[in-house]
């Protein structure tokens, strides 16, 4: 497939009619071909009118049908071949293996929501049958179902080009509840946008569906974003980045006539929590662990350990001691963008430069563009309590180790934290009563606790929460990864005393779709 | 009991530092004694501080210990016998059996959600075991709860002084979910307020919980409830009442350095469609049924019919001439409060000056204060279509009804139409069809649609979906009313890898709680 910078209006390719942007390949900083034509403002309308033309439609496709569309947009992925993995590692710099699995997971989810989808668990199907004999008042019929929002502006991000983008997470959950999906392509790679849209295209034609149900839109700058999200015919927003980013998008959509929700996944330091035993038992292991955590793909994970909590003394020494030989043998590597390279560099700069920070290793330097080159650094809990911009995320390569004095002062440095999407403990048995008395902490903080384990690494199953208190997400009450993702683009609609004749086939007596119904308060087998 | 006028900081009763209120026999337009003081901006913090204190500690009660405070609650509110109905009913002018029916709903509400929080469903646990041999990762052990969102504002209705006020629908379940709750007393019923408070807190003791689980703020204005909502350490907000405050607490949750949700009911017109076959088969009937549901307590429901929508000819005729010989002899009813029967006034006045607008029917008037005297208007489809203002919520026992002229226009009309709390179809065998071909809107439109009934009586069921898209609530994912609204207060947690010792009890391996969890995607049994 040759690429044509063409925006998808529904299953029209156009031209862009503003300004294009090109990709970067990080690695050189080259330009690559072709341009990409920003959408206009009436592009943008045209792509949310065929989406609000579709929904009706779409959203009320069988569990069969539309689960055989995800599971088509995975195939016509994977038919993609090698086209799709040479120019996702042109475009970011990531390696090779990491896209080939990164195409894995992507494909994965959009099947597992095939699964959830026909599974129809999240139609939350309840019936409170009519009973007309009680007194004082007779109880009419109530059924009550889940329908989807209605068209959903999905955002790329930059750190994921497959698994968040196109026909990543946000796109696959809301495609699984029924929403039409308008996509603003991340400029950092929209030849693998193109390749995957054009995937996705060949199956909504291929389904038979509506022409709406899907578009894709390029654009410099956030005007073509907030267009989107201002669009009257937008019921959701889907989107993983900055924080900066992220609160723009939801004031946008509060400020709109109809305000609507937006689940924005912006930003974490994703503490870890080195407990004492832990700590004095196997410093050395935890440090090879945490380095590996910390550096893998550049350190640009949303779940990138970038503060560790550890109380000061001998064993933490020891920790820093290995962490600091282990860090300075990890080579360089190229970061998705120059932008995201600049503000790696201005994060660790500022860090370096803070008088009461301790520089304790850096990684290899790189040659040539865009090259990430690993930090450690230490501080005393007093300093960290004291400046609150010691809590900001560098997106990287960086983290900061934090030296606590006792229990006291570990639960404060939780307290003080901002919402996490995750927070680590590495404990021992002797632990337990530590750890125990940190967990309301760290529940009311975090989306996510693991023990003895890494943040990074995020499993898409049923028990995964990829979410947290602002400002980890803009809506704690969500996950991005996982089938939970999918309740995000759901709302209740309740039917009374409706004729078997009218009612959606979720919600009929004889139970065509064979759910599993709460029924007058009780779950059927 | 004699009634205090303190405000409730936790267990104590403390006269409030601002200026007091006092409530106001809207029948009489008497003053009330005694005098409420306002919370100051010391009081908020205040009862803040001690909810936040009482978090942890509260939302890891046992489901027994919860599900037996909610039940106290209701215990010692019936204990409040004739002193609350007479001082209800002196507050708002509602009638007695009025009064004591929806003090049946509200402990019926607080039996209900003890129901819900015993058998657990809303803790939707997950598990995902692990895979140590997985090829080419291991899959760690996942598991997920559901947690309570943190302290929650309530704020009291001026429409239901017990169902939606201090022990009503929200604060149920935001306590069923595991939150502390500070309540924001409506000024129309600060007596009854107390009475209900007292019982609340007697419930508190009882039950051996931290006095942060319930406080009770009273305060003249915005202030108190600007500064509860502002206050870092709640939450989430509950709120019914008029568009404008809603929006306005909207706004100040976003504006937050931690935006928080709000959960405001806020405004509809409760569209009725009256379609061809039933309408001329019962045109006399359905007017009968019509004006009970408009004129019922003053038409001060968030469910009242406030529009009809019907195709223009005799039987339409019919209809309104039967709804206007009904309503000439509804007598006027005492309105809540001075301010709602201004508010009433203004907006019948509107209707009745309107050029456009055809006057029909009045209900009887009344003598003395606030005296609320049904309206009936008619325009045609094409008016209501070019004119905004028509779609605006007049609260109380005024009507518009609509003349289209076709299903095309009945259609027009549905679109045109904001979110809505309900939509009502009157339909007869052979509307089927029509109705059907309007369905796909109405379910964007509604939270609740009903057949050949009146949207008046919101039942406290699994199935009810009191809620809907924008204005009629300000987040269309959720219901205010039945048992989905313990879903509004409560966030995921994942927990990975964990020792079962660390585990929350409704997570542990041998199930303690007799969950029916979901393990590695099916439903146990």
């Amino acid at each position: 497939m040759i690429l044509s910078g063409n925006l998808l209006l529904g299953q029209t390719p156009t031209p862009g009619g503003c300004k294009a942007i090109h990709a970067i390949d990080p690695a050189t900083g080259h330009v690559l071909q072709p341009a990409y034509g920003g959408a206009t403002a009436e592009q943008v309308a045209q792509a949310c009118v065929l989406a609000q033309q579709a929904f009706d439609s779409y959203r009320e496709t069988s569990l069969e049908q539309r689960a055989g569309f995800l599971e088509a947009i995975a195939r016509h992925i994977e038919a993609l071949g090698d086209a799709l993995i040479d120019r996702a590692v042109a475009e970011t710099g990531l390696p090779r293996a990491r896209i080939q699995g990164e195409r894995g997971r992507t494909c994965g989810q959009l099947r597992t929501f095939a699964r959830v989808i026909r599974a129809g668990e999240w139609l939350d199907v309840r019936v409170d049958p009519a009973q007309p004999e009680r007194q004082p008042l007779p109880r009419p019929d109530l059924r009550q179902r889940q329908v989807a929002l209605g068209p959903v502006a999905v955002f790329g991000a930059s750190n994921f080009p497959l698994a968040f983008s196109v026909a990543g997470g946000d796109t696959a959950s809301a495609l699984a509840a029924g929403c039409p999906v308008v996509v603003k392509a991340h400029s950092a790679h929209p030849g693998t946008t193109e390749l995957v849209g054009h995937a996705l295209a060949q199956a909504v034609a291929e389904c038979g569906l509506p022409a709406g149900t899907f578009s894709l839109l390029y654009g410099a700058g956030h005007q073509v974003g907030l267009d989107l999200v201002r669009d009257p015919r937008i019921k959701a927003v889907g989107f993983t980045g900055s924080r900066t980013a992220g609160i723009a998008l939801c004031q946008a959509a509060q400020a709109r006539p109809e305000p609507i929700p937006v689940y924005a996944e912006m930003s974490a330091i994703n503490p870890v929590f080195l407990f004492e035993n832990a700590l004095h038992a196997r410093a050395e292991d935890l440090a090879q662990g945490y380095v590996a955590s910390l550096t893998q793909g550049a350190g640009q994970f949303c779940t990138n350990p970038g503060l560790v909590i550890a109380q000061r003394g001998p064993a933490l020494q020891r920790f820093l001691h290995a962490a600091a030989a282990r860090l300075e043998t990890v080579a360089a590597q190229t970061m998705l963008t120059p932008g995201i390279f600049t503000a790696y560099q201005a994060g660790v700069d500022g860090l370096a430069k803070h008088p009461e920070v301790r520089f304790i290793a850096a990684g290899l330097a790189g040659e040539g563009a865009n090259q990430g080159q690993a930090r450690l650094f230490e501080v005393d809990a007093e300093v960290f309590l004291a400046d609150p911009q010691l809590k900001d995320e560098v997106f990287g390569a960086a983290s900061l180790v934090v030296a606590c004095t006792d229990d006291r002062q570990r639960r404060q440095l939780a307290e003080h934290l901002e919402g996490q999407l995750t927070a680590t403990l590495h404990l021992d048995e002797a632990d337990l009563d530590s750890a125990r008395a940190l967990m309301p902490v760290l529940e009311r903080k975090a989306g996510r606790i693991l023990v003895n384990g890494w943040p990074t690494g995020v499993e898409v199953c049923d028990a995964m929460v990829h979410g947290g208190p602002f400002p980890a997400t803009s809506d704690a009450r969500t996950s991005s990864v996982g089938t939970a993702a999918i309740l995000r683009f759901l709302r209740p609609v309740c039917y009374q005393d409706f004729p078997d004749a009218l009612l959606p086939h979720a919600l009929r007596q004889d139970n065509p779709l064979h759910l599993r119904r709460l029924i007058d308060g009780r779950r059927e087998a």
